[in-house]
């Protein structure tokens, strides 16, 4: 096919991997600037995806029925064989290391030499297997503050697409092409009128500990007692578990050599204040999905442990949602219990449940 | 009617408030023994407990198709009016002096002078409102081990009727009728052949304390995870929560005096090895009913503070069983989320909840 805006082989591709709120936005930004040849991935809703196109209902892009980016793919292998190879991988799916897949297993089949890997996705500590994986091509964070929704291909884009961009390592670490191919994607993906936005991350790990912060606390307690954060915060004030456990998320970081900026607890304390919303995790839980737990809160405690940093709030909702975690996982069938084999000694059981189910 | 047995006029009057599992098998215990009249309050059953009787299913009194005691009651005030005054009064409801009614509202139109009250309950320090509330009454702790549940009138009897009965306050302090009234009730309650089985208790604060070191642990956190135990166990072990958790208790009995023996532990930790039982507490949060929070956990936190014993994993379990029974008790009806009321600053909103909403 022909792509317009620029002489096609000029363009630099783009593979996004993962079409829910976040990656057909970022998909549909990309393609609406036209600077670059766009391939999606699209698993589950792929049927009607092809024959139909996305419904778009979104508050920059307006209202746009049948959108399709330039190129679909149902796999990351179909991508990297008719489309690939590309310049630059978003990983915009969910991270879930203890889940069926690693993000890294996902993207593998599609990166090449060239191949700029950038993980719009939350957590932390994300990049550490990305690196290893692929050790030679250059990883960047991208932390996107959208509020975006896929539900069976319909679009529900509330809040603007803007990104952050950087690279994970310090300074001196970085590959020598870093700022160069971090300025050529904010080239490719910033639309003018400020459709989106997209700016360049000078401290990665600085702003992932921040959102640390509302996430570590809010996404996980609401997926524990399947509240809305509104309500969770009317119930029983924020005193209580609220801003001790972001004091936890603090100290972490600390530990780490990151100083929050000293506004954020209180800035998230009431960002949602009257929104009655319901963070990611706990909207997993509700689907019964396996949630983002490892990177959002087991990763940090990791630090935490290992710097000695008390953190009795966040490791207590840790374990509890881990358990929930593996309740959600034996719904989806991702292992069983087998009652005759765990009918002995409860620490044995643990111990055979251990050797079974790795994860 | 005519009692069998004894001469009706020896006979005491037993009033059973509360015809879930445990009360219902107190009823049947006290009716085939013959030597007491017994009157049992049933609420939700009563149209078809009183035309049909109930279905029992014991593993000790074997299978009986329509029984009923001597009296069944729609209201503790019918109950007075018909078929009292009372010499015992046994309470067997749940337990939740944050829910609709406390226990001393429920019982208050049938006691009199006369009447021994025996609280046939979980939990710490519910004798506390009870003495406060009818100070000139004698009241006992009945702690029971029975397995019993009630499903529309059907009775699962799965466990043997296991009472210890005794004074809840220290020697020194009791009725000088305590033991009387305590012999006196063995002698209507048990019966020949091992059907049952009730002993006097001597240290009843001990005695609570050590089911605690089961409930406190085991109830609250299948509650929150919507696990049975075992999986619970299977899933993450004994030594991440179950064994610290069970510390935190044996050291807030301590505090208060209380030595837990040290078997305890480890025999609550397998007792339900391969049993996947889910205890009460996660029984009602599945039902969408008010939990026991308070009297299982809530009271036991209470000295905890007083008594500055640190516990980092209860109190983060108890703030989010609040968050749940909240939950649960919207979805009853108990109060409503007005969005218009609760819509600005989140410290505030929790002020106007309070305001609002007492319990």
């Amino acid at each position: 096919m022909t792509v317009s805006g620029e002489p096609a082989e000029n363009k630099p591709k783009v593979l996004v991997v993962g079409s829910g709120g976040v990656g057909t936005i970022c998909a549909l930004s990309l393609t609406v600037r036209d600077r670059s040849e766009v391939t999606l991935v699209v698993r589950s809703d792929y049927d009607q995806v092809t024959s139909k196109g996305f419904t778009i209902n979104s508050c920059t892009y307006g209202k746009i029925e049948g959108w399709r980016p330039h190129h679909i793919a149902k796999s990351v292998t179909e991508a990297r064989e008719k489309y690939g190879e590309f310049d630059y991988i978003l990983v915009t799916t969910k991270n879930i290391p203890d889940g069926q897949y690693t993000c890294e297993e996902i993207i593998k089949p599609a990166v090449s030499e060239k191949s700029t890997i950038i993980l719009v996705q939350n957590g932390l500590s994300i990049e550490e297997p990305m690196i290893k994986e692929f050790p030679n091509n250059i990883i960047l964070s991208g932390i996107t503050l959208i509020g975006s929704t896929n539900y069976n291909g319909v679009i529900e884009n509330k809040g603007p697409d803007n990104v952050f961009i950087g690279d994970f390592k310090p300074e001196a670490e970085r590959n020598p092409n870093s700022a160069k191919v971090i300025e050529k994607f904010i080239h490719i993906y910033q639309n003018d009128n400020g459709l989106n936005k997209i700016q360049v991350d000078t401290d990665v790990q600085k702003t992932r500990w921040e959102k640390l912060v509302y996430n570590c606390v809010f996404n996980t307690i609401t997926a524990l007692v399947d509240l809305d954060v509104s309500r969770a915060q009317t119930f029983i004030g924020n005193d209580t578990l609220f801003r001790p456990a972001m004091k936890e998320v603090i100290a972490i970081a600390k530990s780490a050599g990151v100083e929050v900026t000293p506004t954020i607890p209180e800035k998230f304390i009431h960002i949602g204040d009257g929104l009655f919303y319901s963070p990611s995790m706990c909207v997993d839980m509700r689907k019964k999905q396996p949630m983002e737990l490892e990177v959002i809160l087991g990763n940090p405690l990791k630090i935490a442990a290992k710097n000695g940093v008390p953190t009795p709030i966040l490791s207590t909702v840790y374990q509890l949602l881990t358990l929930v975690q593996y309740r959600i996982k034996e719904a989806n069938g991702l292992f069983t219990i087998d009652k005759s084999l765990y009918k002995g000694d409860s620490d044995k059981a643990n111990e055979i449940f251990r050797e079974h189910y790795k994860h």
